[in-house]
């Protein structure tokens, strides 16, 4: 078997075998098979897409370049939700203790902010003492007494799609349905996870811009899933604003607090629960949709959504003092609002724009590098459809520092579109694939 | 300026710009890009095509990646020929002799045997002496003196093309339309010529099977020859069947020889003829066809253009005693004829399969590091559209090596097609292009 035979075959249309598939994925992590026949590959696989067959087979070589987490010691289903991302995105801090509380097990992997969009790990972060660092055992022991655990990616883990990300990263492969689909649910699958709930985003704020490219990424990570004998939902949901009410890591936290004691906006917790009543079912608490919900609501008024919340942030080295006194998170000195000229309806919210704004503010990372300032942020006055009189600020920005405020109120300012006539808001929940 | 984003226009089907074009070039060749950006961009170029100013883009940053010859001091037009390869190929042995008997200069730097094709340097080497090494001092020395040079490519023309070349082998973008064109126009631009007749093998012996693909490859050719002013006509030629009758090194050499003394096959003598009139045409010795025609056939006629050889062959180093004694040259020890089972008209000829024959044989290369016999080879009987009596010899085999033989006779056996209709054999020459 040569590599260049079956990158002819991918460039020629041709589907590949499994064992062609092991052949470069093994090779490939093994140094074996140089970058420069993997990234034409890639580049192949741009153009012609993959069959089912392909993906599974590729996801598969992927998990088995690494360790997995055998969770098979600790009673109960798990299940994970995972979103591929968006701005105010914060579901993630609000589901983990919900499922946990209702006795699903959550071995949860997050990442970072990346781009425009925020990450799971530096939200949990901002919270004084809270460590995403753990290592597999203290990962398991967490999630045997705890129920939810939530870390960063560790090194041992799918270490071919750390090689193959980089390299789709400076090669201009990075927008491939098969290769995403790839990337995550190999990472998914090797948690040890029974069931799998997607978040797929699309909109002007996702990486997914057009909702019928978020769907194909859909199908294509419901089918990988299936394929490797795993339960796996998808909704297809709104990115044309940020989600929630605010964007920022403390500030996203102080929300989640929010939601878990019944509150918070509209938008945020209608998500909320409508992944976790899939993951619900999936992690075998609920039988059908009607009684997840009734599940997930009792978890919300008892509180015992907040109490798990609580235990987590314990469990991993936070102070939970902050969730009676939310003065203990980091805040920010300064804020300025962002008001409208003139009259109108909220026609349009240039979402990634939006989450530019918050990196340039410091709350995301413009390079790889950056450093976070964990304060920083805004929150939303105005969601789409909603009227704005001249002189109302339709968000205000919270920072430290006064030039980065400037360049990101512009950025916000710009981000808005008004109309004089209402348009009908988009709806959040647009698919459900299973 | 950065690759990622070049590679990320290239893949969405943008048109490069010449600065962004030279960006990549130049930086690749200095080292200052990896393979494996170049890998990507080349497998996008395979899908997205190139535009004709992509295209002079490239070859001419191609051609500046080394040092180009500059024939200027010697007085007359420099016209070179240049096929795309076929099987039975030997038109250079004539054509440069006879442009030169005929006044124009030819600067001619010819390939060796690749794959089921045949190289006109391994056909010069079957005789004994001759050099096709020399250094750009002796090719100018015999340009100004004798008025044709033959040699192979130097290290210092187009290292560009040495490098990418190399990646498109192992990446499977060899079969590209726009990158053949490139690379043949870039090393053939850099021989410092005012005119190049390109003959663009198609048919089932050809790089390009299908008379579309060598049509798109032969338009890209002369527009990038147009677009750096030079003059530029394509013949798109049969290759269905050997060319001439014979296949073998020195085989070709007496067969060039029976040309330029008046004789030698229809097929081959015709394709000769048509070249050479294109060559004089822009060599500026004949105002139109019919005037390049007769001085094509004076020249033959007058023996100028065997004496011509005689000429070149002495100054490259060579002995130019087998003129005379055709037995000096290489010549192999056993011969064994094909033979046909039942009588019929030769309807296809595989000639791909007849040239991995004489690979196996040892006339051509089955690696870049196979020694070549130049004795062996064969002689072709019938063509298409001939009959086949039961019994008779459709072609001889000459070899000097059992195992060889057989296997190689076992594959021609294999090529022939008969038929019991004649059918009306492929037109040699298909279409004009300037």
């Amino acid at each position: 078997m040569r590599a260049v035979d079956i990158l002819k075959k991918k460039r020629d249309g041709g589907e590949l075998t499994d064992e062609e598939l092991a052949f470069l994925i093994r090779n490939y992590t093994a140094g074996q098979i140089p970058d420069y026949q993997i990234s034409a590959f890639l580049m192949a696989v741009f153009f012609r897409g993959m069959s089912e067959s392909e993906m599974s087979a590729m996801t598969r070589e992927m998990r088995r370049s690494g360790s997995e987490f055998d969770l098979s010691a600790i009673p109960g289903r798990k299940v994970d939700k995972h979103s591929t991302g968006g701005v105010g995105d914060k579901t993630s801090l609000i589901i983990a203790p919900v499922l946990a509380a209702a006795g699903v097990i959550v071995p949860m992997i997050s990442g970072r902010a990346l781009a425009h969009t925020g990450g799971t790990l530096d939200k949990l972060e901002s919270i004084p003492g809270f460590n995403v660092r753990l290592g597999a055992r203290k990962f398991h022991e967490i999630l045997s007494r705890v129920g939810a655990c939530l870390i960063g990616q560790t090194e041992d883990i799918v270490p071919a799609d750390r090689k193959l990300y980089a390299l789709r990263d400076v090669t201009a492969t990075v927008e491939s349905h098969p290769l995403i689909a790839a990337s995550i649910m190999s990472k998914k699958l090797a948690e040890g996870i029974d069931g799998l709930v997607l978040d797929v985003k699309t909109g002007n704020g996702a990486f997914m811009k057009r909702q019928e490219n978020a769907e194909r990424l859909a199908q294509a990570m419901v089918g990988i899933g299936k394929a490797s004998g795993k339960r796996v939902v998808a909704l297809v949901t709104d990115m044309n604003q940020p989600l929630g009410e605010w964007v920022g890591n403390s500030l996203e936290v102080i929300e989640c607090l929010n939601v878990l004691k019944g509150g918070g906006p509209g938008d945020l917790t209608l998500l909320c629960e409508e992944l976790s009543v899939y993951c619900l079912i999936l992690g075998e608490r609920a039988s059908g949709l009607e009684e997840a919900r009734r599940l997930y609501q009792k978890v919300i008024a008892s509180g015992a959504g907040l109490d798990k919340f609580r235990e987590i942030v314990h469990a991993q080295g936070g102070n939970p003092a902050f969730l009676e006194d939310t003065s203990l998170l980091p805040h920010a000195r300064y804020n300025a609002p962002v008001t409208v000229a003139e009259s109108g309806y909220i026609k349009g919210i240039d979402t990634e724009k939006v989450g530019i704004a918050m990196c340039v503010l410091g709350a995301g990372r413009e390079t790889v590098d950056s450093i976070i300032d964990p304060a920083v942020g805004m929150q939303a006055h105005k969601k789409l459809g909603d009227f704005a009189d001249a002189g109302e600020p339709l968000c205000t920005v919270y920072y430290n520092d006064d030039a980065r405020a400037q360049a990101a109120l512009n950025l916000l300012r710009e981000s808005y579109t008004l109309s004089p006539n209402r348009e009908e808001p988009p709806m959040l929940i647009k698919k459900v694939i299973s």
